[in-house]
């Protein structure tokens, strides 16, 4: 979820400078913060029809009151207005969100019900992609005129969770393609002229630990890590 | 929400000492803490059936794997064990979760959609209700036995969120009956002979602010008034 700012805060008491929140897709990390935003101040949540579908399909999401969140479907490939800037979402191999998924999911496919978002302020550009299952040409391309790219980092090696003992799932099986190897992150983003970071990292994930070899690994290639209060000049 | 522990953490990684998660209403401030809990370790969910039907009509709830995850319905004034405790729900005049109100709910019912715990451990009671819409006499009886007592502090005047512009409904319409005032809490519970510490605090409530007259007068009548990392030993 990524929530867009007003150009300046509004109201008084419980005012926020929210003007509009972006979905990315329908999994709790990218959803359950709306719930927090349920305090009858105006708002867009701006999604494919395929999140959208899947947010109005839980009744506890009507917190958030019809008749002062606007829930809004934009499609793929087509900009959209958000106060200062241009949005338009874009397609990223991924799955469903993880409670919808069938016995048999189809893990990176390119559906509305996982996407990235390109932002675009004073000319400059930045990509948002929080989950990707995989880089094809055209979302290298994608990426390849963003300034800033905020890219998926979960895990470092596909197996992590199984051999930490934290999960029975791999990476790939939860639509989160790998940061290390040949066929990972740091290799498919290599080259792109944008300055790289890695978000959504895992606490699993040996890139958090300072001077532990992955790290050194992923800074070598000219990546940063996200963390707390992060600050970003576009 | 109230978590309660197993009796030494467990596990490595990801382990909680959770093992249980007692519900006392479908509200977003009762449930959504739920969702924080999906890391595939072993842990009960209780509540009444009102409850758990209104869990379990949002799918993103299904995080909550069903294979570690059990989903227990218990019934009011039956008591039930948990590690080192023993655990019963009573009835609170109240009413359903704001996102499955229709037009003209019902305000101070006693159902299964908003209730009380009590807990017994080691011989010592204690009370919670985050959520109470008057204190009819058999709760006050069941009140009168509990060493300690965590109740509603939502709002102090029923008038309070309408005054500060934050919310365009009286206390009572939310179901909180006030703090202050002839029929609000500090008058009815007035003599119980257990530790009374308010709770659920709204951020409009001027008990917050240290050395104001409506502090001084919850003080005065003897009652506390909960803090972050507060810890109270039964």
């Amino acid at each position: 979820m990524l929530a867009t700012p007003a150009l300046q805060p509004r109201g008084e008491g419980r005012g926020t400078p929210i003007a509009a929140v972006v979905l990315t897709g329908a999994e709790v990390d990218q959803t359950a913060g709306l719930l927090t935003l349920r305090e009858r101040q105006e708002f867009a949540v701006l999604a494919t029809a395929e999140t959208h579908a899947a947010v109005a399909a839980n009744p506890i999401f009507g917190v958030l009151a019809a008749d002062v969140v606007t829930r809004r479907v934009v499609a793929r490939d087509k900009p959209f207005a958000l106060p200062g800037m241009s949005v338009e979402l874009f397609a990223v191999p991924g799955k469903v969100a993880l409670y919808l998924e069938d016995e048999n999911p189809a893990l990176a496919s390119e559906t509305g019900a996982n996407v990235g978002v390109e932002l675009v302020c004073g000319g400059r550009r930045l990509a948002y992609v929080p989950g990707a299952a995989a880089v094809p040409p055209s979302l290298r391309e994608r990426l390849d005129r963003a300034d800033v790219i905020l890219f998926d980092g979960t895990l470092f090696r596909d197996d992590e969770m199984i051999a930490t003992g934290t999960g029975g799932k791999s990476g790939r099986r939860m639509g989160h393609m790998p940061v290390g190897g040949a066929d990972g992150t740091l290799a498919a983003l290599a080259g792109l002229r944008g300055r790289r970071i890695l978000i959504h990292i895992n606490n699993t994930n040996p890139i958090l630990i300072e001077e532990s070899p992955e790290r050194r690994q992923v800074e070598a290639a000219g990546f940063e890590i996200a963390e707390d209060g992060m600050e970003i000049v576009l």
